[in-house]
């Protein structure tokens, strides 16, 4: 199989008329995806494991016998997002499986793909969900508890997708069967661009995090209320995002307002309360704090907080190794794999360039020829670390 | 039956936990008030009478032989809503039908009560639809074609509760059939706060609009773009809010932005696009247009315009003659009246004092006291007028 046919599978699903993909976990279309990559395990005779959180592992060999080496990343998405954050990496394991099997290599550990569920926490609001579940970083009690945007809990909709929530939990089983994750993901800035290389390997993951603001008001008409008896919370909101953007001019980091929600948001009605969320991200916690003593006022309530993330410096030179003076990049998006580090699982990651830097928007693209390249490094990488 | 007792037949239907109401047009909660609209007249011998838009009419006499008087507001509310900006018009109607037979009145016209659909426009976005639509003012295609937060059209609306969208459209038989129409209303605002009245009698309705921003930006994700890469369309809404509100101040205006759509509204994600709209009032026209003077940059897009309504000066001191020296007011909200004034129908308005002036939302109050002052009120009004 070729990577252009590969890809021509997945390409149509959940993809809105605008180019933008929309694959919430546990709903039609990532069900869609888990079948396609059952499908592509079964095709190649792999062995299709789902653990306790619904994660998908694909093994070639047995990793009861020997810890393997994983690839993989996952396959869902955030709301309009782009078409390689998380596909790219699946994608290239099974090519970069096929490409060794193509050579007669004989591995002396097990190879694994994996899929993680829910890497984007669009529909929940909990990031890397599926990771966090098994490494027991995310209680599963407050797991099935979280809600959609329609209110419906993860417990719900694990039941609607046919599992038992029940299941989810740390699962030491798989994490045992992991002797080293290496996942490849389009970059999602342009290092690469600038360094001029089609693949990188990460250095460090940002820490990173994200809060809630709440700005409350009081409801009232807008055809009747005079501006001085009003208590509105949208001129609040406007200052809140000017804060925010200079919080982090100061600070030098990332801080964006993605997210709001304003109640009742009725045309003719003063809200009583806008809703606001906070993404914060620096190389160094320290400029992260600083963004959020700025905006104490605001009482920003912590919803999800993941500190730096030192990749395995050993399994980086081994990476590294196998390739040709690859560049090392830090980077600030959350990854799979900056959860498996953290759980102290030996963990590298590889980037493929991305020629406007854009992501998690239908803009997100990556060259056929980069793409390429990076399989091919990955594949390097695997025969290394399999050897 | 008592206005306690009436009341509380209406207080739970699509009542929040908050207390707040969500009453929209042609939805579950709007059918069980229909229903219980359909009940009281039943209740009292009137003849009930659907028109082609779905409003209401309860009839005490044959408005085909001659013209009526008119009384009545609307059931359906904006979103987190109070339970008297409409209900208490319409309530208040039967109640005064009861407190005229009690005392053997014979009226020399037909009295009818009215239940208009939608007004508030909460799930169509056109305020007043139902009195628009008879009156010609909304065209039924556009009508039909109108969407909600769904997706889903006025057209599916309609065929959904089981009534033909086809019908819709300018109603002259019904029209022909109000000789004049008073509608009692809970003041939004604390005008009758002032004067210490619990009445008073409505002079005119200010001129007002709605508008469309468009703010455009480029989706991105929030954890790697440089802050200097971002084009965010976040920054530019705070900009618009303060716009909006100096603009008001420096016009004597109202405006707000009540309510807001991000896309895609991830908490990563660097929106793609923020849609937010404006509420513009004001006594004079000249200090509406002058508000959308000073946000010319922002190319605001007209959604809805109604002008000045001067209410019809013989029936307001009719009205007034029937009561003791009432104050008269003006008011920024717009009603089912203004719709009917502008088509030429002789009408007035009754407003009852709101303690706390709030409105379009669950805090919105009337003391009953107040609200038997304005049946009184009412019923003196259509005693006089029906003679």
């Amino acid at each position: 199989m070729t990577f252009a046919s590969t890809w021509s599978d997945l390409s149509t699903v959940g993809r809105a008329d605008d180019g933008g993909y929309r694959r919430f976990a546990w709903t039609r279309e990532d069900h869609t995806l888990r079948e396609w990559f059952a499908g592509e395990a079964s095709a190649r005779g792999l062995d299709l494991v789902t653990d306790r959180a619904g994660n998908q592992w694909a093994w070639w060999g047995d990793p009861d016998a020997t810890p393997g080496v994983v690839t993989g990343s996952h396959l869902d998405s955030v709301p309009g997002g782009g078409a390689f954050d998380g596909p790219l990496g699946v994608v290239s394991g099974f090519l970069a499986l096929d490409a060794l099997r193509a050579r007669g290599f004989v591995p002396t550990k097990p190879l694994g793909i994996a899929n993680f569920v829910d890497e984007e926490g669009a529909r929940f609001g909990v990031a890397c969900a599926g990771s966090r579940l098994i490494t027991g970083v995310l209680d599963a009690d407050r797991a099935r508890g979280l809600r959609d945007a329609d209110g419906v809990t993860m417990a719900e909709a694990l039941a609607a997708a046919g599992r038992d929530p029940r299941t989810l939990g740390r699962d030491d089983e798989t994490l045992r069967r992991i002797g080293s994750f290496v996942e490849l993901h389009v970059e999602q800035g342009r290092g690469l661009v600038h360094t001029g290389d089609a693949v990188g390997v990460g250095r460090m993951i940002w820490p990173h995090g994200r809060w809630r603001v709440e700005l409350r008001g009081q409801a009232n008409h807008a055809g009747t209320t005079p501006l001085a008896d009003r208590r509105d919370p949208m001129l609040e909101l406007a200052g809140l995002i000017g804060h925010v953007r200079s919080a982090a001019q100061d600070a030098g980091a990332l801080a964006t307002v993605g997210k709001l929600r304003v109640d009742p948001n009725g045309v003719n009605a003063i809200p009583s309360q806008v809703t606001a969320w906070l993404d914060v991200r620096a190389e160094d916690e320290s400029a992260v704090r600083a963004v959020l003593a700025a905006l104490r006022d605001y009482a920003p309530a912590e919803e999800s907080w993941t500190p730096v993330t030192v990749l395995d410096a050993d399994l980086a030179d081994a990476v590294a190794g196998a390739l040709d003076h690859p560049p090392r990049l830090g980077t600030g998006a959350g990854h799979d794999a900056g959860i498996l580090a953290a759980a102290g699982i030996p963990t590298a990651m590889l980037f493929v360039r991305n020629p406007s830097g854009i992501s998690h928007a239908p803009a997100e693209d990556a060259d056929e020829a980069d793409c390429l390249a990076g399989i091919d490094a990955l594949t390097a990488v695997l025969a290394r670390l399999l050897s």
